[in-house]
């Protein structure tokens, strides 16, 4: 029979923040194809003898450039394996599955999009800061951290205006430069900020701040694990739920 | 014993568009406290004896309004009840669930935020349309199509601007709203756009456009089932996915 590929968001790490329909294709899969972003506890969920590749994250050293994970995918579906490709969070936001969804179109292989928790949906749950509030938000955009040629590409003038959440993906690392583009393009320094850790999980924790004090706030506190950088005036609407 | 709200994203309305942590909470609930977006294939999730209370929906006749809301919440859970507010797509994106769980805050409930796929990522998923691209959508913004005394209360200036994909919830009665906001800011009327219907589903449906013909293509075809907006570059990539 026809291989086919699945697209599927594994959420932002904690097992039980899979949709049933991961899952169930997870169960089903001949091989799973995933990033370092997915977790153990989600993986220890797919069919037991389902072979399992590692094909890394952007950025990442020894990781398969995207040309490579394209052509694994379309090689798996013509041997008429059924693939699951699983990415971290939802495969739309951030996760370059528009290449990979377009190479398969190309090649002709049947394949299927199933979305997921992003980060930013996770991380603000965990924190108890809604995304958009009246108005306060009426907007949310999210934007990634990741440097290009040293530096952010972002739109600081349509990030610095009012009333929207701005969510920054792995945006730890660039801090101090998000800053600088977001008080240089007219935001108030005084703008609520917070950061974000393992959103969604139990060792979930945020951080406090305004926009022109997160950067250093940050140095000393955070861990390494995933992050996720919130920014506007909702943001100040956060506290950790009661129940966690 | 004391009661507790879980506030649940209950996704896009695909019963296997559940987390596991919906799932499993919507088995232990004495109460699911629903608005009509949540969809019977969902409810049909929940444990059958629990009680089910429909409060409508923002702006819908004979819903509650939104304090009314709050004060069910409170007092079921002072009851000593444990309560799923169930809420479609995902909580904190265009929910109101900010309000709700200030008023828990303040209360002293206890509560917790349980993210679900929101609907942007869903119809993104069933119409093959990646939310950010490379260069094409450096950033994905959620704006909402609803009205204020007659008018769209949008930032045009910053939606607007290239390299970004705008997601518009509830937007199909608004469309021509959005159409002159967006050209009279400066957007291009070339600019992609597509309408989806029940993304998630298998019923899902998409219709492509651009933001200068997609108000007129959408006469005669929305079926007024949900439905979401994009606008933006990325938005041409889409194609229906090949195996649904």
């Amino acid at each position: 029979p026809p291989g086919i590929v699945y697209l599927v968001g594994a959420g932002p790490g904690a097992a039980d923040l899979l949709t049933l329909r991961a899952l169930r294709l997870m169960g089903e899969a001949d091989v799973i194809v995933h990033d370092r972003l997915v977790t153990a506890e989600v993986l220890d969920m797919a069919r037991r003898d389902a072979e399992r590749i590692l094909v890394g994250k952007a950025g990442a050293a020894h990781s398969l450039p995207q040309d490579g994970i394209n052509a694994l995918l379309v090689r798996l579906a013509r041997e008429g394996r059924r693939v699951v490709r699983l990415k971290g969070g939802d495969p739309y936001v951030f996760g370059r599955g528009g290449d990979e969804i377009l190479a398969l179109r190309e090649a002709g292989i049947a394949h299927e999009v199933v979305p997921g928790v992003t980060a930013a949906l996770a991380c603000a749950a965990s924190a108890g800061i809604p995304l958009t509030h009246r108005d306060a938000a009426r907007t949310v955009t999210f934007a990634t951290g990741h440097l290009r040629d040293g530096r952010l590409d972002l739109d600081f003038a349509a990030l610095a205006r009012p009333r929207q959440t701005i969510a920054v993906y792995m945006g730890l690392a660039s801090l101090p430069l998000l800053r600088d583009g977001l008080v240089g393009a007219g935001m108030d320094p005084a703008t609520p900020a917070a950061i974000i850790e393992n959103g969604g999980t139990d060792r979930a924790r945020s951080l406090p701040g305004t926009i022109g004090t997160i950067a250093a706030l940050a140095e000393g506190w955070a861990s390494g694990a995933p992050a996720l950088v919130l920014v506007g005036g909702a943001v100040a609407l956060g506290a950790p739920p009661a129940a966690s």
